[in-house]
């Protein structure tokens, strides 16, 4: 029988399909494909890319040249323009503004063969550490609502370049998707005056079907109410809405739990095409006792088709008790 | 400049990527493959689906047995079981419900080469007819709260069977997605004491730069805040919360537009992979005067990334006014 779950935070209801029970091996993956053509976030092609915003250099080595092993730069064709001001306005009964807002790219490593699973835990703690100064440094723009971090890794995922990288965008508005998960979490907080993901990473502690790893501060898990096979969210278990807050020694724990997981998810799913998405509050920071950051990767296995766009809940065939045992595994 | 724009019902900001500006012919489309094996939806391979609950036959013709110009069947591999209770229960802090719900195949055509948009007008009357009957029937239930009729054509927008065909999915909850359009009606009721789709489709027909077509009884359109290149809607002009009130004359009129439409898209975009959903009122079939249906289709064309994933936010590439001037040019 399959089963209807609902999400415990934003109430989106998806079917688990326990009867098709999807197993890593009926999903094709994505071999990666390495491309020897010129690639603007090599080393030495660093004139081909807007000029760097942030770096991580070798002592001496000068803005956009080599000896680099991490560099931010501005997006070569921004979804969002800096430049501006918002001008909100009306056309009849529509809405519209100025699409103003930050658009970076994090190329997390000089090695064109590197994926980010494949960096050392000190390598990714750069990488969230560099995720940490930008959105501090944009939180001053005054114009910016939201700042969001994510990765596409693969071209299924919707990456255009293979060499590791991820994506910042800050946006003038509070997107619909986090203003829902505020809301839940609210909600939530109103009734029982503790954290709902507080709340959901004990209770998968203390059940352990959907634990895949855990470390001294953070838990790696798939949720229960699953969108797609091999879900995971990873949630720091020191409460903290916002990312930016995170602490050395935790930036440190964070790489070293996103490595393993990411490591895994390769593992069992022959380096499947992924997407990464940064849950963090937004810039005004409200709601600090009721929301709490955390990472949702969507390994990209599935088709989103016209049930999907029609309802907005989802029909899983791999149920996430299963898909967290097959993670467990691999080592 | 990017503009962002506002969806008017359910609030959803979306980035118009002016300047992109991707024309029909910068999408690949995805010419359709006819595979010559076995189809579980051809005349005389009956036997190979469930026995169906629907169809429309030449005299004399027996059930499950060719002499059928249209077939309803359920669904083989269902994403919800016919059979059973609910049993909603808790699992901690979590919900859970048995996957109870129907899941039909309309099969439109008996022949495997004809696209919907290649049928006469008669024949996709008789699929909208099919349509009709079947949510009536199922309607009966008192256990489902909402019926969707959806469509996917072509492997990329998630079909696995290229035989023309159309599903429905009853579900026992009335979901996330819909909800949020009906909230979003109601509040604009609330307020103007008029329907908010139809003063959608009065203030497009006035301006004129996103409307497609339109005849006696419906229009079709671009929405001004499209999440997709090319996505269109079609409205009916007669105000009507309830797809299944559809008039004889109104099903007439209603496969003429989508026949045109769809054969627009089609010339357009070389013949993409596309899904279309028919939004209708849940069952409960409150809010009559403040809900409109409607269809929305939507070309497979771009990919969902990161971005959307993690904000609810789309990018689209093309701006509808552009979609709606290529599409008006098609003939």
């Amino acid at each position: 029988m399959p089963e209807l779950r609902k999400d415990p935070v934003i109430g989106r209801w998806v079917i688990i399909s326990t009867e098709r029970g999807k197993r890593p091996s009926d999903f094709p993956g994505e071999p990666r494909k390495r491309s020897t053509k010129l690639c603007p976030f090599c080393p030495n092609n660093e004139s081909s890319t807007p000029p760097e915003v942030y770096s991580v250099r070798e002592n001496g080595s000068q803005p956009n040249a080599p000896g680099w092993s991490l560099r931010v730069i501005p997006n070569k064709f921004p979804a969002l323009r800096i430049e501006g001001d918002l001008n909100r306005e009306g056309e009849g009964i529509f809405d519209k503004m100025n699409g103003i807002g930050a658009h970076e790219v994090i190329i997390e490593t000089p090695d064109h063969l590197k994926d980010l699973a494949n960096l050392s835990v000190e390598e990714i703690t750069r990488t969230v550490q560099a995720y940490k100064n930008r959105i501090i440094d944009l939180k001053n723009d005054a114009r910016f609502q939201y700042i969001l971090i994510f990765k596409n890794q693969g071209e299924a995922a919707g990456a255009s370049l293979e060499h590791s990288h991820s994506q910042l965008i800050a946006t003038p508005i509070i997107p619909k998707r986090v203003f829902e998960e505020i809301e839940g979490a609210k909600k939530y907080y109103e009734y029982k005056e503790r954290c709902i993901f507080c709340d959901i990473y004990r209770q998968e502690i203390q059940d352990g079907s959907r634990l895949i790893v855990r470390n001294e501060m953070f838990v790696s898990l798939t949720p229960f109410a699953s969108r797609f096979p091999f879900e995971v969210w990873v949630l720091p278990t020191n409460h903290n809405s916002q990312f930016e807050n995170i602490s050395d020694d935790e930036a440190g724990a964070f790489a070293e739990i996103m490595k393993i997981t990411l490591s895994k998810i390769a593992g069992a799913l022959n380096n499947p095409a992924y997407n990464f998405m940064i849950h963090s509050s937004p810039v005004d920071g409200l709601n600090k006792n009721a929301y709490h950051w955390h990472v949702e990767i969507i390994p990209k296995l599935t088709r989103v088709a016209g049930f999907e766009w029609g309802t907005g809940f989802y029909i899983n065939p791999t149920t996430p008790e299963d898909a967290a045992q097959f993670l467990k595994e691999i080592e």
